[in-house]
């Protein structure tokens, strides 16, 4: 059902600095940068180097709160900064939330919604899986 | 630099009821499980199905602590349950670390050692890198 880690999310006090950070030490390339505002974040996606051509890119997410009662506003406060979240790419997000659900899993997300570069994305509930928050990836078709 | 993330490393205090849970949820497959004295853990490596015929499989790495003196412990003691680390695949594991090095980034192991699989790896200082443990990772060339 996983057909690969699509991406870790990183929550930053400043998406610039962080940007700035990931870039100079391991050569990454900013391909999307976003305002989630559903979700609270500005964002940007930096993409690895391997196997582009063939989909299975993986991303370094970095997120900044759009204010301190967001969702990684208050995981900033709590934690500091670090990562969030994973998330795994599936071929059907809504049938595999429904698998997942079936085994039990807690869905922060019954239906999916609108993700990063034009995905189909839905949230599992960290208590179920050990502790870490999980994001299921649907990419867009067409990338 | 980074090829794609090779895996997360998430940290629980069962790794057989971490296996049940992830292996029954996800389906995801056990390919490896091994004791390694040196990081203090026992550890498992469950496999994405994507893309492993291209080298490109991406990992969720569950571990363990051997005892609570050792930084699993300390890390499950102090943060409960939860992803641990990032790994990202490399092709040469000694010029990544030289590189990261040039740009001031701390180096938790200077030169690389055993890890997962029989990959050479490396860990990177969590406080220069946005608070991710990060590591580096150099596949076996024949795996």
């Amino acid at each position: 059902m996983l057909l690969r880690i699509d991406h870790v999310g990183i929550a930053c006090r400043s998406l610039d600095a962080a940007i700035e950070r990931y870039v100079s030490v391991f050569g990454l390339a900013v391909v999307s940068r976003e305002v989630n505002e559903e979700q609270g974040v500005k964002e940007a996606m930096l993409a690895t180097t391997g196997l582009a051509t063939s989909g299975g890119t993986s991303y370094v997410q970095l997120l900044e709160p759009l204010g301190p009662d967001t969702p990684v506003g208050k995981f900033l406060e709590r934690r500091g900064e670090g990562m969030h979240h994973v998330g795994y790419a599936v071929a059907d997000v809504t049938a595999a939330l429904a698998e997942i659900g079936g085994q039990g899993v807690r869905l922060i997300d019954s239906r999916p919604r609108h993700g990063s570069m034009g995905a189909s994305i839905a949230f599992l509930h960290p208590g179920d899986l050990g502790g870490v928050l999980t994001e299921l990836v649907q990419p867009r078709s067409d990338s």
